[in-house]
């Protein structure tokens, strides 16, 4: 690898990692304080104890910042693999649940798209971060196929999509929290759907 | 019915009914065109020729104008009535692609969202107009229990939100556009899971 490494990510553990940190936290902080559109670059400098000009020249602006905290926390959600269907969509459903029921997380979520609207770049990034993270998870299928529990031709990416689809609809759309019921019925409702060959190949192939 | 009528809504066919149809037709034509961040109450009163102070009278801000053109679009939805269960299903799902994949209700839609973010008032209309609009398609279910096709109770309201999630999750989160195979799937994934009682009073009688 003679790439040079990408911008602010050199020195791991060291004073660019310390700042990433502390400006991440700060966001996250504030964003289960406050609505993202409250949220700007003095307000993460102040809260962070990082100097705004640091903060402006490594991630631009305040979405720049959100869009990274985004992406480190998508990672840590869970990829089950406990030999079994059907529990890994529950598992699966309960950590989407956890993470779109939590204030800071719906306030970031709501942000980047209301950036995304009128900013391609942001678009982009939500796309990439979301799609990232589907891909990520069609593990969890794909081992179900290899056990023969579901047909070999299963499109992996609209199963999970299919999960998670009713979490951000009950967010964003119907503006309601999330519940143990809405946990098991997505993962049911996926469950049962992949067993009937629903996301398969389909009749002309697609 | 003694009561006022609601402001705006007297003399149907009258100068009041024409006004908001010629601002909601701007509003809905230049939402096809710009996003929702670009509009303001003086773009509208150009498109329209409506007096801008008018305007203001009615509707107060942008934000209203569009909620009332979010109302009146929603509500030309068909709710389909064929005597069987999983046509029906397949009827919806492809008003509900054809409804999300237009650029102009995308474009309220994510205006909207963007606006009740930091707006409690545009949040409870939101909320409001998507619940009202999934109680009114939720005849579909109820007629599928009375002729016996899906178990007595099942939850009418989250097999419709079964089958929409998949539509705004295809174009606000993965910021994707609809296609033949999305209606299908989601139509047909509501069915299987419906049928198999996922969304019954489940376990402990949620």
């Amino acid at each position: 690898m003679n790439a040079r490494p990408p911008h602010g990510s050199a020195r791991p553990g060291g004073r660019t990692a310390r700042t990433r940190v502390a400006v991440l936290t700060a966001a996250y902080e504030a964003l289960g304080a406050e609505s993202f559109s409250a949220l700007t670059l003095d307000k993460l400098a102040e809260r962070s104890g990082v100097h705004v000009s640091t903060i402006r020249r490594r991630w631009r602006t305040v979405e720049g910042v959100v869009v990274d905290l985004l992406a480190e926390r998508s990672s840590t959600l869970p990829t089950p693999d406990s030999g079994d269907f059907r529990r890994d969509l529950h598992e699966l459903a309960q950590a989407i649940g956890d993470f779109t029921d939590a204030l800071r997380n719906r306030n970031v979520i709501q942000g980047l798209l209301a950036a995304a609207a009128h900013d391609p770049r942001v678009e982009e990034i939500v796309r990439a971060a979301f799609v990232g993270r589907t891909e990520q998870v069609t593990r969890i299928v794909r081992h179900a196929i290899d056990r023969g529990e579901l047909p070999a031709d299963t499109d992996a990416k609209d199963v999970i999509a299919a999960l998670g689809a009713p979490f951000y609809y009950r967010v964003l759309i119907l503006r309601g929290s999330i519940d143990a019921r809405l946990v098991r019925t997505s993962a049911e409702a996926a469950y049962h759907a992949a067993r009937a060959g629903v996301f398969g190949a389909g009749p002309d192939g697609e």
